[in-house]
């Protein structure tokens, strides 16, 4: 199925495995639009891709805030920076959330479930984020979950660019390079100036 | 005047310099959003705080997509990742833009044009940004500008945060502090859940 892949996968591919020392390199800035209309940014673990798609993978807790943003608009702009190479890629699209009702997408959530580690899984079942501080320390010390099946709170989400945008800072000048999806599936790849 | 500082200037401060190491740090993801109600999110370099106030400074072009952006929406929410430390600040705040027309701050803007370095300058006479690729090289080798006077493109952008939500992953488990501006010009804190 490689003949899906869109043609920036290879440069992605290119920085992740250049960057890849770097444990931070598979982090990005993830910006959502909040209900109020500002806009909001946090970072995410890249999770790797869904299937052979281009849909970039994240996981989040359905308590987080970053949910209901996404719930009300659906949009949002990754920006990946990678130290070593000195590449951006900003990335253009839309969010799915695969929660625990989600019809058709419950075995790529299991999948992404089963692919936490230990510590990542017992973070779901930690007091809810972002209230006031729990001081019971147990309560951040759960028992272990199933690792077979995730909680209810937790949640897959799914982004698929229609635009991306590399800027490789190294260059003399620097190179920028624009991909955008067309209505057809293929990428219109246009080189501009940085 | 370091009793105006408000007090997440000194969990700042400290991961600026335990991170000191990695230039990276230096740099932080910026959030807005677009006419049509998306996000945007790009990385910018910080240039310091605006004199001895709690505004970061960022400097841009005219010509960048970020201009017309904050012009439509002031609110906008810094990302600031420390590899090195492994701490998250998320900073939600206001812009303003000093381009060539800001009637009080023509000061501010010329100190950091004068930061600059000579790269970082020429950077602001090379062709329209995102534009077709210009493949005149020499359009990226201008002449040297004036050190003491800012080209008409070139733009401060002053951000005045309001909210600070401090995530520390080192711990165990992860600390998390929020400060939020008081109508008094007081910040208060809180210990929340991660």
């Amino acid at each position: 199925m490689s003949s899906n892949l869109a043609p920036w996968r290879s440069q992605l591919s290119r920085a992740l495995h250049r960057n890849r020392s770097l444990p931070n390199a598979r982090y990005f800035q993830l910006a959502t639009v909040k209900k109020n209309g500002r806009p909001a940014n946090r970072t995410v673990v890249f999770r790797g891709f869904f299937q052979e798609t281009n849909q970039l993978q994240i996981v989040t807790d359905s308590r987080s805030e970053k949910v209901a943003e996404i719930q009300h608009q659906p949009w949002g702009e990754i920006c990946w920076y990678f130290p070593k190479t000195r590449e951006q890629f900003r990335l253009t699209g839309q969010l799915t959330l695969v929660g625990k009702h989600h019809l058709t997408l419950q075995n790529a959530r299991q999948g992404a479930w089963q692919n936490l580690s230990e510590t990542g899984k017992k973070q779901f079942l930690w007091p809810h984020p972002k209230k006031e501080r729990c001081l019971n320390q147990e309560a951040f010390a759960p028992e272990v979950a199933d690792d077979n099946q995730p909680v209810d709170n937790f949640c897959l989400v799914l982004f698929k660019p229609s635009l991306v945008d590399i800027l490789q800072l190294k260059g003399e000048p620097q190179n920028r390079y624009l991909y955008t999806l067309q209505g057809d599936g293929d990428w219109l790849k246009k080189e501009v100036n940085p």
